[in-house]
């Protein structure tokens, strides 16, 4: 088989501790051509078993949407700290019941999923706050944030790695932070002016992470949970993997805020603070791997390869 | 909306002529830092339009397999040159027949989709040569290969470019080439052996590139057309997305080669060369983007981002 990269169980040879401490306070850069000795580094299996429950996290649940799809449920993660403006609409939007009944109106091959608020009943029309057009947030400042770099260099940000649970890059010059369009980002599809945006839209990246994409579009969230409930749907046939017609278009039953659901009905995960000793730690795992079957360690990892570990509440 | 990738008729803003005569011969490294001016790069659209007949290839049906799904065909080109040994085998199975009525047993979102003979019919037993374990063809020597570097670096390769038709790394000591593991990536999977597989079983990359997988498995092809006839499987719901009931599993009707099958019947379809000046010039039109809508042009392009170019034959 494949090994697999995702399981928190995925099985693997027992190996010994790793200096996770070499991490902290290295610019990206730096680590970027130090061997790490697959001998020395845990298995992604060990460091998820070790970790302690200070390092784990729940979902705010004012920060979570669920989405309600045919094949199941859409967990999103909102980033308010990155875009206040476009979070704070987009929560007006989903309590005003607008994500119900919503269509799904675009489905491109390896690249996203797109949809919008249900149209009007007959004869209605929507409220004209659901269009107010908002500045961008392609970007917010670094200052502040925690960052965890990435112990390799990155194609498209001069520095890579990990604020508050997402990939994010950075530009020291400019003291920007942006959130990486990594598979499973959520974001807000524009036209051209980029000053025009209303999370009345979204997309998810449903394929390999279209990182040209970054700095370009207000991104809001991530998919914590329920992503082949977008990547399974059918392709749109028309230009841009658009649906061509009305009738073909998948329908979101219902968007909902965490903090209006019962919590009983919310989700019970946990996912590893990116802040975290254990993060690092599994970052070094899933860059060099000890697990028999890799006859070449790897030695390196992409920023979008980066798996942010869930577990269910234990 | 968000701005699309894969079209060659993507409608973009007008732009002049690039210096395409850039790029030959620089190393990936070299030309990782100088910038390109926007107003200069030619759009993906213009660079299509102006390619020339001779720039474009058709697919050679003895490497080509047709793989027939229930939602349509996936078809492969296949890569002697980098994987001989697993090539011939294949064909082998192929004309065999045993990939009628294959199952695909695993289907592991943001991963790989995993497929494998049919089994034999009650009583009888699959010829024995199927299962011959073949040794590693990871890696091939480099001597002989035409190569188009990418101009940004590669986290995982200390070379990434283009040879015949495929995205590859390479590997300047050791006088290696391997071919990356992007999206439709189509490889052999193996237990921890890495001398004892068999093209009785693939996988196809159906997610964000695993690239750690580069140099663990055989690739042997890579899917050209029909992508979303595997990305659109249902998951599998037991561990790595295995398929936990036979009767779960998604069947292949039928796989031919090409060249078994009526000229009529073949796609028709023509890929871009990568070893031509045209596509260095998409290279370079899909890192820097002109159109309108692109308020930062990007600048760099990663190795799996780039889409080669297919058209209808003319």
């Amino acid at each position: 088989m494949v090994a697999g990269t995702t399981a928190a169980g995925t099985t693997v040879g027992a190996r010994h501790a790793l200096a996770a401490a070499l991490l902290p306070g290295l610019a990206a850069a730096a680590l970027a051509s130090v061997p790490v000795d697959a001998q020395t580094v845990r298995s992604a299996a060990e460091v998820v078993a070790a970790a302690t429950d200070e390092e784990w996290r729940g979902l705010d649940p004012d920060n979570t949407v669920y989405f309600e799809m045919e094949g199941g449920r859409v967990v999103v993660e909102l980033a308010p700290w990155a875009a206040p403006r476009h979070v704070e609409a987009l929560r007006a939007i989903v309590r005003g019941g607008h994500y119900d009944g919503a269509p799904v109106v675009r489905s491109q091959d390896n690249y996203v999923a797109q949809w919008r608020v249900a149209p009007p009943a007959e004869g209605a029309s929507l409220p004209g706050w659901l269009s107010d057009a908002l500045a961008a947030e392609f970007t917010t400042s670094s200052g502040g944030l925690p960052f965890t770099p990435l112990p390799d260099p990155d194609v498209y940000a001069a520095e890579a790695g990990f604020t508050r649970g997402f990939p994010v890059g950075r530009e020291p010059g400019s003291g920007t932070t942006w959130i990486a369009h990594c598979y499973g980002t959520v974001a807000v599809p524009r036209g051209n002016d980029p000053d025009a945006a209303s999370p009345a839209g979204l997309y998810a990246v449903t394929g390999h992470a279209p990182r040209h994409l970054d700095r370009n579009a207000t991104v809001v969230g991530r998919v914590v949970q329920g992503m082949e409930h977008l990547t399974t749907l059918p392709r749109g046939t028309g230009t841009l993997g658009f649906f061509e017609t009305p009738e073909e278009r998948p329908l979101i039953r219902s968007a909902r805020m965490g903090s209006d659901l019962d919590p009983a009905d919310r989700v019970a995960v946990e996912i590893l603070r990116t802040d975290s000793e254990s993060f690092q730690a599994w970052v070094l795992a899933s860059r060099t791997r000890t697990e028999e079957w890799f006859v070449h360690p790897t030695g390196r990892i992409e920023l979008c390869n980066v798996r942010i570990p869930v577990r269910a509440v234990p």
